[in-house]
């Protein structure tokens, strides 16, 4: 997939709540990232999510951090203080206590090209550490589609 | 060591350009850390240490962005856009080319407590992914006795 960004060119920056870093970290261990990787932002406070990523204080106030509006909005901001085209951000609650109302497995993952963002919610089983995974494998996933699809719209 | 951080009640955030997200997820794995983890920045490329974290251009353009000094101030940038007392940062060159013309395995980690700052050089050896997982131990380390040391001062 880091082939496919760096043939197209694609700067890319992730926004992360539940995964803490753990997505960045993905793209970082990918020797020649650094040509489209930016960078990113853990935003594990609703404070930092607001401030740093420009995610409407109110919306955070109405629905919560664990929710597909907040994880887009988390993508575009990603973008934006990253300067990168795409942005990919996770949010959502890992346990072992729920998380604003969610119950612990419940993630949002979203992806952002060019300003325009979309997100997929999940249900997912298993320790802290590997809802986290499994969070970090969905917002890859989605990229993936994301750009295949756009892929076939240039085509 | 994050039980120390909650015992009192240091607010924590992290900047890191080759750890890559690595040191933000060892602290995001541990149940309970949202009492003091704010949230992090990955700042892979040189201009968003300039423009996120305020290192200044200055400084990234004469020793480029594997150096002490601007660790120091990942640091010390990390608490100001994280709103936290304590900030630890990593910078270095993970492979497999050397990195702004430090050799592969340099690295330097640094540690910010209330506005003060400091660094340590570290000269590690193995592939990409083992030079980051030995950069990540070495910024523990140095928090560890940055807590210890201003412990001991307020003992």
């Amino acid at each position: 997939m880091v082939e496919l960004l760096i043939q197209r060119r694609l700067s890319m920056a992730t926004a992360e709540s539940l995964t803490g870093g753990g997505l960045a970290a993905e793209f970082a261990g990918v020797p020649g990232v650094s040509a489209v990787f930016q960078g990113g932002v853990v935003a594990y406070q609703n404070a930092i999510k607001a401030v740093v990523l420009g995610v409407p204080t109110e919306l955070l106030a109405t629905v919560g951090s664990v929710d597909g509006e907040v994880a887009r909005q988390m993508a575009l901001g990603s973008c934006r203080v990253m300067k990168s085209r795409v942005g990919i951000a996770t949010t959502g609650a890992a346990g072992p206590e729920p998380h604003d109302g969610k119950a612990v497995g419940t993630v949002f993952v979203a992806v952002a090209l060019d300003g325009e963002a979309s997100f997929r919610e999940c249900h997912f089983a298993g320790s802290r550490a590997e809802i986290r995974t499994q969070a970090v494998h969905a917002a890859l996933d989605l990229l993936a589609e994301v750009l295949g699809a756009s892929q076939q719209t240039l085509g």
